[in-house]
């Protein structure tokens, strides 16, 4: 917890917040901050600022707020990708948040287990928790949005056009890689398969609307290291 | 499992294998292979290949094997890092093997916590478990080397040195980052600090052995994304 993330609720003056739970938890064991101390903080979707510790026992920890400084840019990036098995679900929405990604889009594909989609980890709570996550990881404090799509080819036909216009068109594909990475960062839409890849009428479908393949590699990475390093080389300076 | 990785034990005849336990339910429940059907294998440090289902059934695979091409090149970075914590160690040493670094060192740094040291993810076959995972992920043969570095101060002076003689010498700190990242990639060693970053007595004495501080920017990244993502800004083409 880079920065603690408040919301409306934590509120009981103008600038004043208490706390309870996993921030307090956190602020005591990993923190080991005192009465005086002051720490980063964010409030949901604003500023970024110091927050001084007013109070602090076992059961709540109150701070004085001030914030001064905007949240750091967005990445601009969409990142549309093949939604993961669940357990990896999680770690690369907080990779991702951390990263700066605000648009983030879960796509069913041909081998995208069905089953997949009634995980419990697709439940609003336990998204907004790994945002959450995700934003105290990289000092943010603007939530990504996280869209479900279940229809590959009315998103891919209908919707990804507008979403990926005047962007940099890229799918992550080994085969027939035809994209090489340019050197300056530019806005663009980034499309990840699952375990196991495209098909090819997926890939011809994408390519129909513009999409380039762009290849990590001899290497196959695991999704939640994959977004990462794909993010990294399409937006290094 | 975009490799399967055969050892010595597992050939019943010179060019067959027979495998049992969790590579048999990968090969049965992910890649539903059928007799007759091929996989990707390669042998323990050495080349890959094709292996071809002679006989299936819930208890064990038959594979009739040939070698044919070599690994994948090394990555020409060596990846010394604070011990992270036991949750996270096991996921970045899968990420650092599956992008092909071969030689790791864990480190006890000022803000190490001491129990770390005493986790049994540091077992050797723990260990071991995590690089047959990150070389299956990566399709990879060749095994890393991990080493653990206990204290801090006698690995600096008397043994980093000779580890990063010819090599570009980096270190990721976010203060007072003084070195650009080259464009092409070079023979790198990179130090990756604990939870909390280094205090500055130990960036001082990287510093006198000629390591040069790093930023990834104002966001800061856990170090299973950390590490993908400082590998991929230091060896990119």
């Amino acid at each position: 917890m880079n920065l603690i993330l408040l919301f409306d609720e934590d509120f009981v003056d103008a600038d004043v917040v208490s706390l309870s739970g996993r921030r307090l938890q956190h602020v005591r064991d990993i923190h080991r901050a005192q009465v005086g101390d002051s720490l980063i903080v964010g409030k949901e979707n604003g500023k970024i600022g110091l927050g001084h510790i007013l109070d602090l026992d076992k059961n709540h920890i109150t701070l004085k707020t001030e914030f001064t400084s905007p949240p750091p840019a967005p990445l601009p990036l969409t990142l549309i990708m093949a939604l993961p098995r669940p357990r990896v679900l999680n770690r690369t929405l907080i990779a991702a948040t951390s990263m700066g990604v605000k648009n983030i889009y879960l796509l069913h594909t041909n081998r995208v287990e069905k089953s997949f989609w009634h995980s419990p980890v697709l439940g609003e709570t336990k998204i907004h928790h790994s945002l959450v996550l995700g934003l105290e990881q990289g000092k943010d404090t603007v939530f990504p949005n996280v869209y479900l799509r279940k229809r590959f080819r009315p998103f891919v036909e209908d919707e990804l056009p507008e979403i990926a216009a005047e962007t940099r068109k890229i799918v992550a594909h080994p085969q027939n890689a035809t994209e090489a990475v340019a050197e300056r960062t530019q806005p663009t839409t980034l499309v990840v398969g699952p375990e196991g890849g495209f098909i090819p009428y997926e890939i011809e479908k994408l390519q129909t609307v513009g999409f380039r393949n762009l290849s990590l590699g001899e290497r196959i990475l695991r999704i939640e290291t994959a977004v990462p390093v794909l993010i990294t080389k399409l937006m290094s300076q």
